[in-house]
């Protein structure tokens, strides 16, 4: 048997544990042979590929990044696409694909599968945002990051009276503000799932200022303020790519405190710092057995699954209910976790 | 209503986080007063307690060990135990207990809570051997620690002709060897669950050489050989402690390898350093929320309960079953991971 | 003999370390009694004291920020201050005293010593920026979380097309983004000391893009366009604090780069994590060092002096020379770096 | 010109590092050719030889190991080494060397320079017991390594009644005890200049329980009890190597408190640890200028010298000069450490 793997998608510490236990288990317990193909989707669409073997997938399991490079690129955007696909498939000689992606790449893979390709999927995102697994790799490794980050800032939380602000990734949910400010004793965590009222912020900064302490504020960079809440001072502008690029809202919030409180705030802006690098035991752990048993279904010829974590287990569910709903910070949750906050 | 707090058993990663989230949200949602017992349940046997509360616990989440202090001291061994913690605890005026150990330290709450006494449990075992949760607080750490040390040895595997043996915790179950073994690459993982064949092993470094790296091999501490395994160069002799001083598993396995092999064989033995200093992210999460459940539990009147966690979620399990059992790495899992050893 | 200690201006990882090292060899080689002084020099301006001895010093040593408190507090500045202070130094029965901080903290204490106060100093400035001293504690830790990032942010610059912009401290000097752009291997460093020009900056990025990779950019907070270089994208406003909040320099290259180049491009503002937190190993030694000899240096009676690294060993320099001249990079050393940029 | 490089002697993080600045700089400013020779002066000896140039030293500043491989060969142990050397050089058209490594390879340098081959050295020891330079890379590395695992000791330390034993690198001088010892806050410190008393140590571990936290000792792997020390209990046995392999010393030690005080002892081997992964950002830097200067050196045709550290600076000693003699640690600088030590 001969299996393609590929990677789609943003950066996420994990992918090359997956894409070598695949590759382990896959020569030395079943005797498959693998292909890689380059750049997510664009690899089997453009027939781009690349040797993959166990002197390839050596020494990758401590590196972020992905051996297979990455894209975003969406065959079914493509006129013909799903022909050449299946073309280049047939052409390589390749009987089953392991795709390890996100919500886009693994949506692909769920119609793929449904046209007659033999596709198992491995979930990848850093946000933690999906519903059909308890956790996803690069997540641990995201949130240990920022509250790495935000054990040093309490240093000058105790000594100063500036505010801080430290802005993590999380576009619609807020997991790795939730975790990372709870674990790193943040006093505001602000996320997507809950609109957020700046008035009460810096109210509770200048609460805070009374205990001695300066604050400091978790966001997620897709928070937003309620509607109404005016973030005015700081608009920015649209830059080329349409970022509002002198105003992520970490810096935004820093502005906006500055000048209703008097206090001086400062904003920490992680960035891609957050995914890149060694991925953490938990994540190597997780995308290991993401891995083994991806190519375990290819064997078993278990098509159309992805792989899920179920407390300490690997189970397989279909791709399409893997892919479906975002799985977000309910309001119980962050309820529980606002005890700390303020 | 007044709540005592007390931690027993070995340091543990995490303690300090599960202090501070019952106290917090005890103190915030509840309005409960606090009292903490010093070193295990020596505290509410002799009586010996803390102050506790917001004070107390500010600036202790990313902290090792416990501010409480612990022991192995238990009640059920002592004349009168029982009936002198009652004493004492209503002399405190406490009116129900939350207590934070491993099998021993909870075994004495499901007997106290037969009895009468008002106690909510909090798991805790680096070894994460415990079978009610998915999870204990302080594996991680120990894992991720474990892992930064084989990554660090793999630059000598790769340029010397060099066996290392990297010694581990896990007296009866093997799950920070086979994680840390998998998560940072090792090429033998020997767990106390699946006694080894040192001639085995010893066939296995000669193999490696021959592809120009060299063996990476952990071992947890309660690892142990076949029966009839002969393992005599290194006897060593019993300390004052009963300790066999010169000769832990794995510097018993390093002489063993350079006897039969030939090969120059080094062990690292971390020993308290996977169980001390700040916990990781995972730790600090998983601890809050165990605090922060327990709490509530205490507030719902459900005692005779344990924290558990079961795939993101908190949940409670009756303290009797959560002590029962040991979770032990099944063949299937080790079986799993030995796609990479070898 | 009764010894004050003081701390003053910004956060530096060490300070504890010095104060841990002064008193415990005072204490226990000298016989010295010890006072500490809150907030810098308010602490003896206001006459605002804490007990300081070998209780209060243990477990510091690890610790970010300073158990003394800072403040940027000139008794030059306010009517009498000196008066104030001597007279509260008399009424205190303080001897000498040990001041710690940077260029103004100890111009004020050469400005004392010269009226006859009895005062030794420790040079601090994460920048590194003084003459006097082959290194400052604080530098090397705040180097190492800026590689730590742009360690981590390699993984994005190989699989996407993203140019990063990563800020680091340096207001007047180099240093930071020198030594973490040459440890890191960023591929562009501007500093303080060389105007950039943004057009270079922008076809380097262009001829980068070339090779595959994406470029890492390290920036001083400090560093400046050449005279006439455009930069009028990203202009920003002043904020209540006189702060271009929508603009530090490192969001307004990556703005113009992305405008210039039409490469997408972030910045990374690492901001106080650099100044917060635990020190590494060579700001403890160094710190600790520079505690041991300040007290000694009090013991001879040779004040007016400060401590200064030169090679391995620690010297003493009159405060004078200390604090009289900036410690810029020099456009040899800055060319000699140049090898890897570009 | 066309220049052969080569490591030799044991692992050190910064090798790369150095290899990686020699060939950049020794394209980019001075259009040379590099080839590598494998195995330090292996590869000259038998003409084995690898690749060098821009392409083969892209991304391995943050390796630890030699791209280069490493070994001990003497060519002056084997007979007609020498001309075999430059028979070899000639026949790879090889103009000038350079070679990092430590006395051994450096005395190699030193006799093949006298010889008339024209070579430049780079001083490499973890150690740092080299006279001729401040600092040596890979040291400060290792410091931090060690360091960290004391960090994480002390929360033992505080907790229990047990003596913990670090047993750490340095086989005749003291310096990563020391610094490690002095960063981490240990409470002896045991290295090879300073021959100790058991009975002393054990004197001290009494008195420290009394105050009610557990003595942290760091050990030299080469101290040695003063003559007459009876260290009988832990004799062991020498095994195929001549190791005593079931007594480190660190292990010894721990024995002997045991038996002595009674109290409970555990040793921690770091052992390769300290010696493998990703260099610090001061081991990066210096081992970047030490290949910056080097091939200068090559290019100014100032043969027969090496790289040393002399404050911030980067300077060229005769290779002599440098290999002659050890820097130990001196009974002052020894003293001076004794402040926190007991």
């Amino acid at each position: 048997m001969r299996v393609g793997v590929l990677t789609g998608g943003g950066d996420c510490p994990g992918l090359n544990a997956v894409i070598r236990a695949v590759v382990r288990r896959g020569v030395k317990e079943f005797g498959f042979e693998f292909i890689g193909f380059r750049d997510g989707w664009k690899g089997p669409l453009e027939g781009v590929t690349t040797e993959l073997g166990i002197a390839q997938v050596r020494g990758i399991l401590p590196r972020g990044g992905t051996i297979l490079g990455s894209s975003r690129t969406n065959p079914f955007k493509v006129e013909g696409g799903v022909e050449q696909i299946k073309a280049n498939l047939a052409e390589a000689g390749v009987d089953a694909l392991v795709a390890i992606g996100g919500e886009d790449t693994l949506g692909v893979a769920t119609k793929l599968a449904e046209l007659g390709v033999d596709v198992v999927g491995v979930p990848k995102t850093i946000d933690n945002d999906l519903s059909a697994t308890d956790f996803t790799f690069g997540f641990d490794t995201a949130v240990n990051i920022a509250m790495e980050a935000i054990d040093r800032l309490h240093t000058t939380a105790e000594s100063h009276h500036r505010v801080l602000v430290v802005e993590v990734m999380g576009r619609h949910a807020g997991w790795i503000a939730l975790h990372a400010g709870m674990a790193g004793g943040a006093n505001v965590v602000l996320i997507p799932e809950q609109p957020f009222d700046i008035g009460r912020v810096c109210d509770f900064v200048e609460e805070r200022f009374k205990s001695q302490y300066a604050p400091i504020i978790v966001v997620s960079e897709g928070a937003v303020p309620v509607e109404g809440g005016d973030m005015t001072l700081v608009s920015g502008e649209q830059d080329a790519f349409g970022h509002v690029r002198l105003g992520g809202i970490g810096d935004r919030i820093a502005g906006e405190i500055e000048q209703r409180t008097g206090k001086e705030s400062r904003a920490v802006v992680l960035g891609h710092v957050q995914r890149g690098g060694t991925p953490t035991a938990f994540d190597r752990w997780l995308a290991t057995r993401f891995g083994l048993h991806a190519i375990a279904a290819v064997a078993d010829g278990d098509f159309g699954t992805m792989m899920a974590l179920r407390g300490a287990d690997i189970v397989r569910v279909p791709l399409k209910e893997g892919t479906g709903e975002l799985k977000l910070v309910s309001p119980e949750e962050y309820a529980e976790a606002a005890v700390f906050f303020g």
